[in-house]
């Protein structure tokens, strides 16, 4: 059952709908379960918390990534950080995880093309799995993406287009115009959502952390983060829900902006400027269900300068995990807010590295041997793929 | 215990010796043992399989990796191709299981500083693990090093010197400086290929394949691999040994020149030449030591082209993996063999993907803010970080 956690709709699981009709992005219902020991792979392991099996034919090992300890910042911070690595998944972000669970909605829904919206590693993500299995992959990119990020996705052969107009209503345009012919699985799409819980699952087997902290972009990862670990606590396999911490560039944060001015509704961002360009997404689909979810667990939203990014991503490296400087948002998250006493000496805190420095976020315009169309012309760009 | 496999030659473990005094590299003894059942990381299931135990506060998680299936490929040559996926490791390629074994024996020597002669993922994977531990970690490189892999290596804060004259010169040259002061985990340490060995162990707890294909440079992973396999055998664990393929580039591939003219010694490379930079050692230190193991498993040795590689490398993104063209002349080689009927129908084949695709090989000598020194000068250059 796909439903709305905005205004409650309820929706069939048989539709190919992600967005409620308030506009909403939709959620499939709470699952709760066992966990089944001694399967090494999380899709098995936790199948009761997905709505079908995942078949092992499309994935490509995505997952099982380590949780390291962090001594150096711990020292200096004076608490026990943790850092999820998700820079060693297949296509070396976490986008795999929910990449994966997409794609198996997409092949029970019968739809044979594969598409997204993404500045890079979303876009790498789909291309790779759907060129594994067979499908024609659609990525509609930014213009002003990074060459390194396009050298990476035109690997994988997929159909790549830079759309020129504004990134945020792109999210929304793709859906229409994709309906039946291109299931695009989006930052907020209710299956890649589900996909991220593995990144919980994961966590909680070693331990359970005080605080998370999250990298925030769209919401979609926050939200997948929050509705693992409420699924754990609905399963009695955990007690309580950790402390959730958003972490946003101050170039570009339409959610921490909201959140912190009591706002119900995030408003779009004007101008994003930062070196995370991979989170600077300046009108999040998923913004006000994380407004929602922060309120409802008390959580933390956290802006950072992009010089305290780098810092960060420098201190990351000097614990060996060369990562995005979007991934770093949350190391500088944490530093502010044990400089204003907001979190306790000695506490337990994961903070998830999402992607990997390789990746490169430098953006340029360059002219590349792939199609360009403008958000206006969508559909018409679209349907030679159709 | 230390043995030299060309003329039986023997050192005490303590000594930091890795060459023999006939200039052969170095190896440890034979082990055999059983495998610990239920233990997640690589080193403790076969813990009895290595001359000590990994501290695992050394680690970032290397290993345990994925073998993919690679349906396209498989079809196409009628055989059932898998890929050993080695560029989820933490630094992104296989080196990271060797260098964490070479950390743990820089530790036991109580040596401080971590040092190594590599054209990049090496490099990468020792300066990270390097910066981990809290060591100084001294990285040469070639002159002609990669941009892309000039970012990776200094992300990490190395002391980063590019020295030019012959980089197979260069091996033999820092062991000697080095010395006691630093310690140099280069291609063939005798530690960095008790490390190898485990991505056997992994590929062996799957199945044990027919043939197993091996991308070649220093000889160190064909050497690490035969030891794991050797190992096993012994150990009965797998009752025979999979056919070994070492393959090359055209445009360097001393080995398969030497094995396929049945000579005993390789010959230096005069003018590498190919896209493969990351294995175009010209004068590969272990490259006496495969002859002779390719002679005693009765391996294949073969060359493919720089266009072949290009080709192999995009057929491997459509089964999901991005791999840089190093790691592409394995599935070239197949490709050949298959064509020459040297490989039969249906059989069992794994390949490693030794390294990612985003690291870059592209060669340029642009200037960057690092040390530069010629060979010649080695020990001044060096003598400023003792």
């Amino acid at each position: 059952m796909l439903e709305c956690e905005a205004c409650g709709e309820q929706y069939e699981p048989e539709q190919n709908i992600q967005l409620c009709e308030c506009g909403e992005p939709l959620r499939l219902e709470y699952f709760h379960g066992d966990i089944k020991e001694g399967k090494r792979d999380v899709w098995s392991r936790y199948g009761e918390f997905f709505p079908f099996e995942v078949d092992e034919k499309l994935s490509l090992g995505e997952g099982n990534t380590p949780l390291l300890k962090a001594p150096s910042i711990s020292k200096k911070l004076d608490v026990n950080l943790y850092l999820k690595n998700e820079t060693v998944n297949p296509t070396w972000s976490f986008k795999d995880r929910g990449t994966i669970l997409s794609l198996q909605r997409a092949v029970g829904l019968r739809i044979k093309k594969f598409g997204t919206v993404s500045t890079g590693n979303m876009a790498t993500s789909v291309s790779a799995y759907g060129a594994r299995n067979g499908m024609t992959s659609i990525v509609l990119v930014p213009a002003n993406i990074s060459d390194k990020k396009i050298e990476q996705i035109s690997t994988y052969g997929p159909v790549l287009i830079k759309v020129t107009g504004d990134y945020g209503d792109l999210y929304y345009e793709s859906l229409e115009v994709g309906k039946d012919e291109i299931y695009f699985t989006n930052s907020n799409s209710p299956f890649r959502i589900e996909g991220y819980k593995t990144i919980v699952f994961e966590i909680c087997e070693e331990f359970i952390p005080d605080y998370v902290i999250i990298p925030m972009s769209s919401g979609g990862l926050f939200r997948g983060l929050t509705k693992g670990f409420k699924e754990l606590k609905k399963s009695g396999i955990i007690d309580e829900i950790p402390t959730l911490i958003s972490a946003q560039a101050e170039g570009c944060s339409p959610i921490c902006e909201a959140y912190q001015s009591g706002e119900e509704e995030i408003e779009r961002w004007s101008e994003p400027d930062t070196v995370a360009s991979a989170i600077s997404n300046p009108f999040p689909p998923g913004g006000n269900d994380v407004l929602r979810k922060l309120k409802e667990h008390v959580g933390m939203c956290e802006r950072v300068s992009d010089k305290a990014i780098i810092n960060a991503q420098n201190e990351i490296a000097q614990e060996g995990i060369f990562c995005q400087p979007s991934s770093a948002v949350g190391i500088a998250a944490l530093k502010n807010l044990r400089r204003k006493n907001k979190i306790e000496d000695g506490v337990d805190v994961v903070s998830i590295i999402t992607g990997a420095g390789l990746k490169g976020e430098m953006v340029s315009d360059d002219e590349q041997a792939i199609s360009r169309c403008d958000l206006e012309d969508l559909k018409t760009c679209l349907t030679r793929f159709f």
